[in-house]
């Protein structure tokens, strides 16, 4: 086998792993439906937004970079499961479990694309650049926008409350402070509506 | 409400109106299984397989406009439904019904924004380009690995024989002759296992 078909086993392999990531639910549930989102549904959905939404972002983003880091943000989680953002017991920053998942799936890879790989979601994940702030701001917004549409969706059902979404999603404004406003108008519809509660 | 405000509203209202592409399923099914990809996971997985196999496209694609044409070359199917590539009664190509959701869906966006999206569908949908020939090729090339991967899926299941296949799939080698050449063999080697018969 030459180095091109080697390469390209692996990075099939790599396709057929991450088919896993369509089994990975989500809390959050699609718009108006009772229908759990699954995580390669999820980052679709983001991806789109990014395009759909980059001339909000507060900086000019590289949005091939910005797309790829939402492409492939969840992948981890066909090893590591869905950590929930309001869960108060699972710490929802880059655990051990995960970088040993990124290693472990991008590392089907080869040895260079893997390494681009890890590097990118490990950029996602700290949410540092300015790339990677817009890319978080769109996998925040997301489930705002289902929560809303499904009469408080998550935050009902979870009993979470206005200040913590608040406090969970003020990174929002990092990436786009256009979309944080409009963010914070659907919550305090939301507490009107009955949806959403103050402490 | 200010330019900037429209237009998000817009944008929003695109948002969730595409959340329905979750809810299109196609004739194929995920890698070794019997559960039906719908058409969401089937783009992010395009736009996966563009990203990751990008190096082995015949020329220098863009590979933001690739992926951009991965993530909403289904998004008409939301009004015209699937149509799949070997049905012998309906012409698999740009009908008037999918002209007409692309401009009522991506009309909902500003519309600069509209227009941009409708005319990237049509170059998908002609794949004359380079840019459009590598992406049909990702569109072309997933539904052969989940049917090999499925003891034949959907050629089992409807009777499609190997000539009609090559046929229906040989512009894989406009996008990427590297790609069309593991494809060749994987038929031979689906033939060999009796998944897919000559005529």
């Amino acid at each position: 086998m030459n180095i091109d078909q080697d390469a390209l086993q692996k990075q099939i392999t790599f396709i057929k792993e991450i088919d896993k990531l369509k089994y990975i639910q989500r809390k959050t549930r699609l718009f108006n439906s009772d229908r759990h989102e699954n995580d390669a549904e999820h980052s679709w959905h983001l991806a789109m937004m990014a395009m759909i939404l980059a001339e909000h972002s507060n900086t000019s983003v590289n949005l091939l970079r910005v797309i790829k880091m939402l492409l492939i943000h969840d992948i981890v989680e066909i090893d590591a499961g869905d950590t929930f953002l309001f869960d108060t017991k699972k710490n929802h920053t880059n655990t051990e479990e995960e970088l040993k998942a990124a290693k472990r799936i991008f590392g089907i890879l080869p040895e260079e694309q893997a390494k681009q790989l890890v590097d990118l979601w490990l950029e996602f994940e700290a949410g540092e650049t300015e790339d990677a702030a817009f890319a978080k701001a769109m996998d925040r917004f997301e489930p705002m926008l289902q929560n809303a549409s499904n009469q408080g969706g998550t935050w009902a059902e979870f009993n979470v409350s206005y200040e913590t979404v608040i406090d969970k999603k003020k990174k929002i404004g990092n990436g786009s402070e256009t979309i944080w406003d409009y963010a914070r108008k659907l919550l305090d519809e939301s507490v009107e509506k009955g949806h959403l509660k103050k402490e």
